[in-house]
């Protein structure tokens, strides 16, 4: 049994998500239960290892977990990881319960280098910070929510914002609120707060008025896929701010794991860009009173049958990029040679597959 | 007393909202019950005639309405109109029934004036969006709402809409859902269903998608003051669609009466902008139920007590408006003399002061 957090109830109730089978944990990352980039690896390994475990068809539930969310190049990995340690093991001679906990040993490994991962990108993102905005007190903005809810460590960018603020170097927080789903205000507001991190909320439109006044020194964001040429997938709302950023010369950075990277996705037209449901603009819903979004209904702020456009992801290309930090070090300017480096670098915490 | 549609229960209910004093109009502008710039200008008109009708300290009265709402120059247009009709009519021997009717009077041709205005407005942008996207099949963006709900006519930026779908040259209206009190979502969309205009709802932040993927070919707003150098002050969210339309080689056209124009305001930076309560963007409200905004509670969506910027509005320079469109003509270039020329052009449509 895998147990989450459920992130659709926060921040108001924290409420655990008990997943017996894979098709919860689809069901799951589909609604946004679990999400964000890192964790969906994780997420993707631990249902395999969940699958190899109730003795159901492995490979198939592979399957199923990797395509429950398209962009997420992490999710993918993660299964992939977790399908290869159970296949060798059975390929060697375990019986099932052998080869399910060899792969419950992968997904906890992946588990470990993530948490790695985090204080690496952190460490190297604190570095960047310094050269691009030198003397600290750094007005940070980010937009949805990349901290430790979607990871085994402290996240990717808000690992990074954390790190500024234990080193006496943040002045202030921006959180976009991320709209259709308020990850920003719901998510990066929580875990800002738990932190003791100075922190304003702002409506996504309201960026453009921040980097007008001069209130920005620099832009920290996830990804959720970094094409080979550099070109990076994230939630939607991120390349608006990156081209306010570029517009007013302030550093654009994405910070993620190598895991990110996807070299098989040569650029950014080539990323399939996930559309979510119209309703999620509709209707207004609020951290949801019981388990099953998909059931629950909002309160409609648009007529009935309004058409929406919503897309889960937006591309940001290479050029309005700054630098893309990972575990294993900095691309800056980013090229398809340098995010390549990037992900051939061996790492202290990069597995080799 | 003065009927407005009670905007804030839109689109859920069409509620009529009866002021009979001046306080519950104040009360209403501060709301948005009744919002948008040329109709807070009417509104401010016949709240002096109100004042005037019901034996009130008129100046007093013009002041508090003056004053409900900072950013808006039309509402203290509104307002020294009626109260300037008010005092000539006093200042002609008028006793209090004779004045209250000259108020009222001239509330009423303010109300005319602003429909006329609306239809030059049409057809000057119209004629506009001919040169500068040739062959129609317009895919127009919005932001806020500037059609029939804020205006005496068919509205500013909306009515170039309706004009463009009603010739035939309109592919698709977008509409910007426009956080945090989602005006497009509430108030567009339903004026843009009700005139059978094909059009979509997207999140704020997925406008850059849009103009990325090229389906943008002009972005139309209104604006709530328009300084003597051209800079637009409009509903948060605008300057980052300028910046993204000027990043795209897309027109971005203001859309606005001459009284928007405030030769008194030199620059952006001399625009009061208004702050407007965290609760806003730390609560869902959705349609209210009941009367008073203030008392109304929404769903939280941020932790208890997140601070939240709020501007009420942006400021987008000069340099990124690609045209001014009035009643009286087309400023583009956008500089201090095609503004201050397109002031003093006496418009068939402009009275007197």
């Amino acid at each position: 049994m895998l147990v989450l957090l459920d992130q659709t109830r926060l921040p108001v109730e924290e409420v655990e998500l008990f997943c017996t089978d894979v098709p919860a944990l689809v069901q799951a990352i589909r609604t946004l239960a679990v999400r964000g980039a890192p964790l969906l690896g994780l997420a993707g390994a631990y249902g395999v290892a969940l699958a190899a475990a109730r003795g159901y068809d492995v490979g198939q539930a592979a399957d199923e977990l990797a395509g429950a969310r398209p962009t997420a190049v992490n999710l993918s990995y993660g299964v992939r990881r977790a399908l290869a340690a159970y296949r060798t093991a059975v390929t060697g001679g375990a019986d099932d319960t052998g080869a399910a906990a060899a792969t419950l040993a992968e997904a906890r490994a992946l588990h470990a280098e993530d948490a790695r991962a985090s204080e690496r990108m952190a460490r190297n993102g604190l570095a960047l910070l310094d050269e691009l905005v030198p003397g600290g007190g750094y007005r940070v903005l980010t937009h949805c929510n990349t901290g430790a809810l979607v990871s085994g460590g402290e996240g990717t960018a808000l690992a990074v914002v954390l790190a500024a603020h234990r080193g006496g170097l943040l002045r202030r927080l921006w959180v976009d609120e991320t709209r259709p789903l308020l990850q920003g205000a719901r998510l990066t507001a929580y875990e800002a707060a738990r932190a003791g991190v100075a922190h304003t909320l702002l409506p996504d439109g309201a960026a453009g008025s921040l980097f007008a006044a001069g209130e920005v020194d620099a832009v920290l964001i996830g990804a959720d896929r970094i094409a080979a040429d550099g070109s990076t997938a994230n939630k939607v709302g991120s390349y608006p701010l990156a081209v306010l950023a570029r517009y007013h010369n302030v550093p654009f950075v994405v910070v993620a794991p190598t895991t990110t990277i996807d070299l098989a996705t040569p650029d950014g037209t080539a990323i399939e860009v996930e559309q979510r449901p119209a309703q999620e603009v509709t209707e207004l819903t609020g951290p949801r009173p019981g388990p099953d979004r998909e059931g629950a209904t909002g309160i409609p702020v648009a007529p009935l049958g309004t058409p929406a456009y919503n897309p889960a992801f937006d591309v940001t290309p290479p050029e309005l990029i700054t630098a893309v930090v990972t575990e294993t070090g900095v691309a800056s300017p980013v090229t398809g040679s340098s995010i390549a480096a990037l992900a051939a670098r061996p790492g202290p915490v990069r597995a080799q597959p």
